[in-house]
């Protein structure tokens, strides 16, 4: 398999458009290797996300639900966040993230995938975890800005979930296929 | 396993803050119905998107590369696009961008999956399809900003990228996972 060149973009121009919490909007003006001008290409910039496949040492999967006004659902999501500049490392964010939305921690902890929200649009990765054999240690503790209801699933409801397209989340869908692929599940 | 209650928050006000080609972003004004008060909530409106996985007689997975500005790179990924209000369907619009981007049609087809790329912050969907049997029948034809690379490769290299995360886009590691997982490959 041929070994892909990267040949980058020439940035000619870059101003911020939005900047604002939660939303950072970037314009570039562009030229390619070929000489073709983009005069006008928008990248949203974000802090790294992280989420985690989590399990109970009795095999439960610890799931969250919440409204997203994007698509104006409420549906079964893994436990996800947004790197905070105080993390120690994407591990510590996923870790806290759990902590916080549901009061679950401890556990075997491995880094599952690196996936992209969109590498043409965003300047993010997402960093998917698996901890194994995690257990309640603690109250839920949310920001004001979450209402987020917590879910112990079995391994054929997540299953089902995925198979009927109810894990729409693309960041979250890719990790739990790959999970349930390479452990035989 | 619980059904989910879809409880919409309320928009109180809502207003373009930028309206360009490939770039919208809306901001609302919203209150949550334990009657919270979220004053800046931004959405991005896009069209739908679709991809696809398309597998030759030979059992060629057909795959393009191009350089990605969010990022900064250039990754092996399945041929995906934007629908176009001229799309009959979104299997249309698939078949469109196979034929665009590769030059290949023809094939059995069918919806594998719908995923969304974002449902806090993006209003749009991406549609899925697997195409069994393609055959080149026409030549490239890309817009003027594209450069597109077009890749034949075996099944055993989709799985080392996929391994090796180097289909980075969530968008398109979920579909191939799961079609991995579902055919049993």
């Amino acid at each position: 398999m041929e070994k892909l060149e990267n040949r980058k973009w020439t940035v000619l121009a870059s101003e911020y458009v939005v900047r604002r919490p939660w939303c950072t909007v970037r314009r570039d003006s562009l030229e390619s290797p070929a000489g073709r001008r983009i005069p006008e290409y928008y990248v949203m910039e974000y802090p790294d996300w992280v989420n985690v496949i989590a399990v109970t040492a009795r095999g439960e999967y610890l799931m969250v639900s919440q409204y997203r006004h994007g698509l104006e659902t409420t549906d079964y999501e893994l436990v996800a966040g947004v790197s905070e500049p105080s993390d120690a490392s994407m591990l510590e964010a996923a870790r806290r993230e759990l902590l916080e939305e549901t009061g679950y921690g401890g556990g075997r902890w491995r880094l599952l995938t690196v996936v992209a929200p969109n590498p043409a649009m965003q300047n993010n990765r997402t960093y998917c975890f698996v901890a194994e054999g995690v257990e309640a240690i603690a109250g839920q503790r949310l920001d004001p800005t979450e209402e987020i209801r917590v879910h112990l699933l079995s391994l054929d409801e997540v299953k089902e979930l995925l198979h009927g397209d109810r894990i729409r989340q693309a960041l979250m869908a890719a990790p739990l296929w790959r999970y349930l692929y390479e452990e035989g599940l």
